[in-house]
């Protein structure tokens, strides 16, 4: 038993952990989810072109971690698909979207002070998935640490990891960057926070796991409630990697092109364009491509 | 009971979908296959130079169906592989096609009164895999009405769901098309057939299993051997969709650019060239090639 | 009981068979796959700019085995990172091979008598690798000999047949080409010892598995040490290949455009660009590319 269960705060760790995510918060992610689809070029023209095709990519967006980690453990992929009322909500929220007259559920769910609330509602959901993640993987390989932790990551960085795929079933195809190439930062705290959780679910952490839950929730709702609300693309994690990857690694990492030793004989050829700077999510990218746009549109 | 089953037409449903696919129908499916992967261009180049990988992707054209579901459902998709006599089979009708002396069985099969055989017998076991596709997934999940239709699509569509890939296969890469986004008949037709298979295995449509089999078949029977025989690219759905669509989806679907609603502040920037005319099958596009070049050689 | 086994050879080859590839074994196989990703151009880069791309890239090189038996088998394919020792030794083996201070590591194993002893090591689990996926394979489907021979196959195969998407994660995109269109040594040479274990599994073929296995690494250590020493691209199988392959196909397969029938009507177009000379592995590639640059340095 740690510290923090003595106090009332170890209470709210449990009750928040315990809080569950259908329906309120699992709206929020598909809210969410599909306002950074709609954000992206030709998403909407899709919607009327090929609403199936639509229909499909707001599914991955909604359902990617499940998808994902279905596959990584040898599961039926399409499993959670048998949650009806998860479908059909995050069909209706799609609906709702794209096709809401005079577009006004677009405009309230972008109405900033309620999107800040669904962002951090989006939070939970992720982090709770990272658990649960890493807690099944546990249940299948009781000793599998990379097995959890794969699980943990896929589970909170969900259809981010598959964006290549998900971009081409749109018509899109961009292979020179990825998500793993060039990390995003909910895809790097999800990597993160997967190795805290499978630390804790080994017991190399001392913390309990509705604890761990809530602190990383608190820390992932202030992170991205402040980077949406300021359109910032610092990475909170930038000072602590400065730090250790030009020790580890030789030069800073995310895309800085530092110092690197010369090999001698070993190919010097560079495959892909010079490194882009630090990795805006496609959600920050997306945020900016709009403002611009409402800013020519007035 | 419903009224059909007191005709003899019951009877006569129910010994169709009873009637063995193998090793007939099946034929049939593995020429109509494999005859429209030789109309794909480098198709024989590539039988000559890599006849390995062009027996893979006859196998894919021949079995994606299996492969697909198998998927899915988190089966192994090599699974149907272990039916030899099918794998033989197809591989038989592989060599036939691409290294038959004379090119004689070739010029069989596509003797037109022959091949609008082997199309109908091809719609039959394309709307059995349906049916199968839609059972076995109820078996699994018996309330996944999402899983249900989905595995029913996969079958009956089969390869061409999977096509950039099997392109790919081929060395062949075009991203910004895909069957999702431009679907032609026989995929759309079974992405309506699943619907009605689950809405059947529901107990939401008031028709046995055989009948909706029958009638299905005969359906897709008829716009196959049609659209076969005049190289009609005219879709029997548009009537309907041009109906519903604009009422949904607040435009015409398939490809037409209609009018969409001005959505203030989201992106109108579109990543992909113009629209396509109405999707023809993979089947339609290489059999108007196949036509012009034989003028040509005239 | 055959000839081999009365002679001291049998004893012999049982022992051989029974070896423990892990750890010494498994780590030469991993000096040497991590060796030739080093070589690729770019790799150098990526492991400064995106570590964690760059050690998921290594663990695909040397598990790509295990996860393409897995998927084919619809097992979990991260199935095998539960094997914590495996993958801390590969990390081991990634991070000396980029971050070793003075390179020295690099130096070390590319220092060419050492490396033909890697090389030599790594065919040995080779060959072991696909003796078990046949093995493992017939366990689950008795007769399924298209099963066997597949999943035998990616296991010696490894990473190259997945070769596309390892280099899409490093963002390298090269559809024109793959390895099944255009196979190296080693892939063509899994294929025919796939074809041989599954003979041996279904007792076609009169020999013990041991046997078969010491004779058939004989085979792969002398020719691939003699390809490493020289950088020879000579295929041994180009001499039976070029008597089967125009009788069964018509022409001289793996890359030479042989003469082909013509087909009335058939499409002639060529999608791909002029065929490549015989299929250099990629490992034969970069050490080309390699040696050039040292010569360029000097």
């Amino acid at each position: 038993m740690d510290l923090t269960e003595a106090l009332p705060l170890g209470e709210l760790a449990a009750a928040f952990a315990a809080l569950p995510v259908f329906p309120l918060f699992d709206t929020a992610y598909f809210i969410i989810s599909i306002l950074y689809l709609k954000y992206e070029p030709g998403a909407v023209e899709m919607s009327r072109k090929s609403p199936f095709a639509s229909w499909l990519c707001a599914m991955l967006h909604c359902f990617g971690s499940y998808i994902l980690a279905d596959l990584l453990l040898g599961e039926a992929p399409i499993g959670y698909f048998s949650h009806n009322s998860s479908v059909i909500l995050a069909t209706a929220v799609w609906y709702l979207m794209f096709f809401c007259p005079m577009n006004l559920f677009y405009k309230c769910v972008s109405f900033l002070p309620l999107k800040l609330v669904f962002v951090a509602m989006k939070e939970v959901v992720r982090v709770r998935k990272i658990a649960a993640g890493v807690h099944h993987a546990h249940h299948l390989y009781h000793h599998g640490w990379f097995v959890m932790m794969a699980t943990g990551w896929v589970k909170g960085s969900g259809v981010a990891l598959m964006s290549n795929f998900e971009q081409l079933l749109r018509g899109v195809w961009k292979p020179e960057t990825n998500e793993i190439l060039h990390m995003s930062f909910p895809t790097k705290a999800s990597l993160y926070g997967t190795v805290l959780f499978t630390l804790q679910q080994t017991h190399w952490l001392p913390i309990s796991e509705a604890n761990l839950i809530f602190f990383f929730t608190m820390f992932m709702i202030v992170c991205k409630v402040f980077m949406t609300a300021t359109h910032s693309h610092a990475s909170p994690f930038a000072p602590l990697e400065n730090l250790i990857c030009p020790v580890l690694f030789g030069s800073v990492s995310s895309g800085h092109p530092g110092h690197h030793h010369d090999h001698h004989g070993a190919s010097h050829e560079v495959s892909h364009p010079p490194p882009p700077p630090p990795a805006k999510s496609k959600e920050e990218l997306n945020e900016g491509t709009r403002k611009r746009k409402a800013k020519k549109a007035e």
